[in-house]
């Protein structure tokens, strides 16, 4: 296996616990591959990066990631195809967008070069972790954190950035019911709800468990000002079908603009299916499920990658939705995971091959 | 010295690190005293708190803090008096008010018995940290953070509540200039704004640093709907004197019930002073500032005391604040600190003694 790597220092594990993993039975998120890049920024630049075993690390409680939340994560998946290959999927969107959000955060940027050769490195290292077939994943987890030490409200001097990797099935075991959110909201208007920035799923957490008790996994948050418009729910932007037609909301600087979002349009289109992409009213939502033209409603990102909704609440009232024959929802699934598993022709170039031989 | 606590498991320093600390020369929360709290919280109940010494904790990479932003804090003071007796300034508040921050970010309460002697137990160990004399204070900083490993946006089961403490001099050394608000924004409707959650500082960190690029040190933030109405400012609520009636904003879901702010609305009213709480418009201010109504802006916050506004930008406008005799700012400053030092009566009852002997 060759793990050399001019601009990395990698330090591999004696101890293997790929065989302590029960790989049929993953909980999404919890056990960590082997080995995890940690890179430090100080005195205005980032150092070299080092790929080592996954482990903890010291973390002084003044550290200001603890106090003022400055932190931006990313998610990606690496699908193994029945030859042995592995996949990324549209990798340098995740860049560009950790960066996005970084800038956000007031958080320096990473280099690209680095980004992408820590991402080889660790596959390549950990490539057994990825297991062929389609829903199983290795989940990468790219994050910046700032860990000067210091409990004054002021950006950080110091960050470092980490991934991470988990082995990975389905987000979501089963279909969602949902609830739109008339009282608590995501994000502001001028505020950082595109960003991955950590304090928006912390903000998340209080009204979804309240949906919760409700019997509704997730919310679909609705703009703070008015709740008439549906934007995006939980770790997912979403998609309503009504009658043949495909409706999502614009991206914004209260929406995430999802990877996963926009492969769905670019594949819808090229499906032949009419995409709207424009503020999506409650009303007309409740409307459409009234009187039969709402067919679906799904959710769409990385860890759930496609996940249909049974039914949602408004207003104390439940909407059931049809059960439809030809989804899209479906559909989409599957032509998106064809492409990731290197099952079907990739003609938007979105498959980015990691040689791990 | 009485170091023994019935609830609490206490491991002094064996190397007491203050001899070090050069006391007149303090940056904000850069230095940490001895000894900390760490209490956890695990399988749905809050473990025995420990006071020990201050220093690094492992994390691992996957703790749910660094991903999803599941933290909140508190700012409190101790401060010593001429007769080395050691007052904290309306503990209870902070108190009640990190618990309000923790129910909205989905956090388990803290047993307020612990929070209570886990403090006084620091303060023993800690006490020749707090030096006497007006503006000196030792900042505490109680905080809770999700520490469950496992990268899956839902609330951590897990948690680690810690106190520490930094001696502080002035948060500012100097009157700040500020620009006020008209893109970006802090919060939103149904958000987390009231909460000192710790995603709510990352967020202004980016418009904070353009506003720096300005000449500017500080935001003051506007209702991110319209702009049209003055909220908080930084890392404070914010007053205004337009003739001799102070005006400040009500709390709401976005804006922080400030301790210090809620103390000068009571002194302020028993000096006979009109205070107005009430939404402050931009252009209510803009206006007074131009026909000479305005007479004071000032910041008011547990780290920053009160802090005087020399003037504000709006619209790309400098508007300069006159220099005012019989300034309100720094007479409730005074009647504060004299309350917070034991130099004056406590009709309020806001003091309350550590016994640190």
């Amino acid at each position: 296996m060759e793990t050399q790597s001019k601009m990395i220092e990698i330090t591999k594990t004696k101890n293997s616990r790929i065989n302590e993993v029960d790989f049929d039975n993953l909980s999404f998120g919890k056990v960590c591959s082997d080995h995890m890049m940690i890179c430090d920024y100080k005195d205005g630049k980032w150092g070299t990066p080092q790929v080592l075993p996954y482990g903890p690390m010291p973390m002084e409680p003044s550290s200001k990631v603890f106090h003022y939340g400055q932190a931006v994560f990313e998610g990606m998946k690496a699908f193994k195809d029945e030859d042995g290959k592995v996949w990324l999927f549209r990798p340098e969107q995740n860049f560009n967008r950790i960066n996005i959000s970084a800038k956000r955060l007031a958080i320096p940027e990473f280099p690209k070069e680095y980004f992408f050769e820590a991402l080889e490195t660790i596959l390549k290292l950990d490539k057994d972790w990825i297991k062929p077939g389609k829903g199983n994943s290795l989940y990468i987890r790219p994050f910046v954190i700032g860990t000067e030490n210091g409990v004054s409200a002021s950006p950080s001097s110091e960050y470092r950035f980490i991934i991470i990797c988990c082995p990975a099935k389905a987000y979501y075991s089963s279909p969602v019911k949902v609830t739109i959110a008339q009282q608590y909201s995501r994000s502001a208007d001028g505020g950082v709800g595109f960003a991955k920035a950590a304090g928006n799923y912390a903000a998340q957490f209080y009204p979804t468990n309240l949906a919760k008790e409700k019997g509704y996994q997730q919310v679909i948050w609705t703009d703070a000002n008015t709740h008439e418009y549906l934007e995006e729910c939980g770790t997912m932007n979403v998609f309503f079908r009504v009658g043949d037609k495909l409706l999502t909301a614009p991206t914004n600087d209260r929406i995430l603009d999802g990877i996963t979002r926009k492969s769905i349009i670019a594949l819808a289109e090229d499906d032949g299916v009419e995409v709207e992409v424009r503020r999506v009213a409650v009303k007309e939502i409740v409307e459409a499920a009234k009187n039969g033209e709402l067919k679906e409603v799904f959710g769409a990102g990385t860890a759930a990658t496609i996940v249909p909704f049974l039914g949602f609440d408004f207003n104390e009232e439940y909407y059931e939705l049809p059960k439809v024959e030809n989804s899209y929802g479906s559909k989409f699934k599957t032509k998106l995971q064809d492409i990731q598993y290197n099952m079907a022709e990739d003609k938007f170039d979105w498959r980015y091959e990691v040689k791990v031989d």
